[in-house]
């Protein structure tokens, strides 16, 4: 038992994606159960009143705050791949990290981390070129952010390669390939919804490094955040229950 | 000749307009001949790309570089007065000043003033609190920014009562009213259009702290940074011909 | 008990107002209570993927469909006074009519009426030559359309003045003053919250053609489409109310 | 001369691509050149205000309307393809067909065609089901509207299966392939720059029906419409010298 005190995972969640009278997400509940919470900076979600009073909340929860920067693509809540050239990709972040960063400066705070939201996330775990614009632009604006990317992405070779911090992000709700990615959420079996499996999963990933894939073998992967999602019906249920889970296991969750 | 030694004057100007595909002002030109520019954050014009290209272009011409946030209406170019409370007025000014802040950063510099656009600065001249709310969140992100204002409007006041540092604006190519304020230009006479008329206005106003009036009064007036517009076809003769008297009257040209 | 045969009035209600991610109202439970809907058209809510379902939805309820226009402030909701010129006002109409005209069109049916949203509606209310312009705008586009504004304001004026027919819109949660003009929200005594007194109060409109005001006076009001709204917590519960007492009364629910 | 009598093309070009205080284009000056005018709606471009003084300025010069949607991309100017469905991008083409109907309606014209701008058109291209959306959408709106595509491409075949009219689109100042298709402007040699060469290029397609590939092949064209540039530096010299040429061969310039 003495190794489990060691252990710790950072769990992060996607907020503030409310946008001026449209509300989104249970914020106030899911700060309760997290270590860091991903904040809309304004092209996704997240208006400028909306980002004020998600970062308080984060700060009154002691959770850590992170830029969480989008596509510039409103209507649809970032989550369309669209073709943009690494020089673009690079003034976006630059744009929205800086934008958060004033807002905890106005709060006495600062920025602990960027993960890349939606279509951009996924579209630089596969694009170097993109990924390199990101993890370019996080440590242009401030070297001492931390990236989330998904394990073995471009995203956290690319972070290293610039030698910012990165975290490695896994799932537990979704399950994984042989090759310890994501099984695609067009196929049978991508999503788990059953809270004991996730609380499984996540407990391997933490105490053994490996995740055991759909195929049964078990894949190493590096578990340093865990992605927990706000915006579903039983969100608030899951996240505590994975929280609860950790913590009776002695696993730590603190910010990376 | 002594005493015009001392004098000195910043001269301001509107920048980074453009948006996307549509190119506005002659910004290359313009920063030859001034101290400071104004850059548009996003909210009026200035998209991301384009304002890494004007803080760019304002640190090889040694100007130094403000924030020009705008109420959020693009298609209006933020001229079109909107009702927005205090609390969404600081909210938008922290944030356009946060990205470019991080652009400035990504780029080796940080920001030196701030002036409000459009309709945000019309309606700031004469509301206290837009006013105090726009002055606040500029000291909120950094207490060493400069605020321009018209002399005597709440803009100034408020950047004094938060010991925030404040520039008194004039103008050249408009007249004034024997209260200090400008003539509306929906009125006869507003504007100078004529450089040797704009000159000795300027001059008065550097050298004996006064402007003459529209009724022929000389009104005591501080003047700190001059407006210079880019955007108008003789913006460019213009603007270098009020340099080029400044400077032969012994008048220094540089930041606030 | 043979007048009340006769006795006729529209329910009208804001709908289609959510945006791309983002869920607003209750429009399926509220669509069986009313007998016109105004669909908001892409300025303040209602992405066009949004419109198209909720034509759909009207369509399935036989409920006439109304274009909601707005000024163009998404992420204010339309709800904030903006100083457009008539000029403006009257494009923006059209554009917004006509986006509305043609997801109707390729669902088979038309456009009934428009009824402006928000800050435009309050506004051309006490703004002449802004009513003109909506009421222009509407004409120009279909001059079958029913104009829905308030009794007594310019909007009814200029429909009248364009051979526009006009829909004078009364209010069950609102109380009046003794100009027949509603007591404004800031005032204490402005809303009203108990069903049967709405109930009352539109059944006098109704029956009587006056409202008691805050003075205890019986105002005149023309009252051709009751307004009944759809986002708040217990609106479907009270539009339920409302139409069952006025139907319970005789009174017909029909467009206008 | 008998044959060259039933030659006729329509020359189309983009216009009232301005948005706000932003200007784009050389519209009155390229106006008198051509016979079609491809009006943007919003989504890239053309503001209301600005839709209004295109439609107005291409009724003047008796050039017939047709409507340039594009996906929504304001600061990318509707050049960056993005994943959009089937059905979002047949709800975008209503939604900005109707809103330039609308404005047509206002003064007394209605809409001639619809060609998609930018990233839209290319990818519809290569896209069958995207295509069949767009052309769906416009069938649905106006059943006699005309549809613009590339020639061979699923634009066209799209508009045939639902018996929509189809204009094939040929350009001048392209090269093509053998296969028909044009050569990427990534490729050496995709542009034409020369006028004498661009010329000859249309009237091989409009006197035989082919054009010389970039490898010397005569390869089958049809040519019912060609596109004009309007934002190049030379693009009204282009223009006119093409317009010029057509009609000292006996060609007939009129719409489609």
């Amino acid at each position: 038992m003495t190794a489990t005190t060691n252990l710790v995972i950072d769990l992060n969640c996607d907020m503030g994606e409310s946008y001026g009278a449209w509300h989104m997400g249970n914020d106030d509940a899911v700060l309760q159960f997290v270590s860091s919470a991903n904040v809309a900076c304004g092209f996704h979600g997240g208006d400028p009143s909306t980002m004020r009073k998600t970062v308080a909340a984060a700060l009154k929860h002691n959770v850590s705050i992170g830029a969480h920067p989008s596509l510039p693509d409103l209507v649809g809540f970032g989550r369309r791949p669209m073709q943009v050239t690494p020089q673009e990709a690079y003034d976006m972040v630059v744009y929205q990290v800086g934008a958060l960063a004033a807002v905890a400066a106005t709060q006495g705070t600062r920025l602990h981390h960027v993960k890349a939201h939606g279509a951009l996330y996924n579209m630089a775990v596969k694009d170097r070129p993109l990924a390199q614009a990101i993890a370019r632009a996080v440590h242009d604006v401030d070297a001492s952010l931390v990236l989330y990317g998904l394990p073995g992405s471009y995203l956290i070779e690319a972070a290293n390669e610039l030698g910012l911090r990165a975290a490695n992000e896994v799932f537990a709700d979704r399950t994984y390939q042989d090759d310890g990615s994501l099984t695609p959420r067009t196929q049978a079996g991508a999503m788990i919804e059953d809270l004991d499996t996730a609380v499984a999963q996540v407990l391997r990933m933490v105490q053994d490094r490996v995740v055991r894939s759909v195929n049964g073998r078990d894949v190493p992967v590096q578990a340093d955040t865990l992605c927990i999602h706000g915006d579903q019906p039983n969100a608030v249920v899951f996240a505590e229950g994975l929280r609860e889970a950790l913590l009776k296991a002695g696993v730590e969750i603190r910010k990376v």
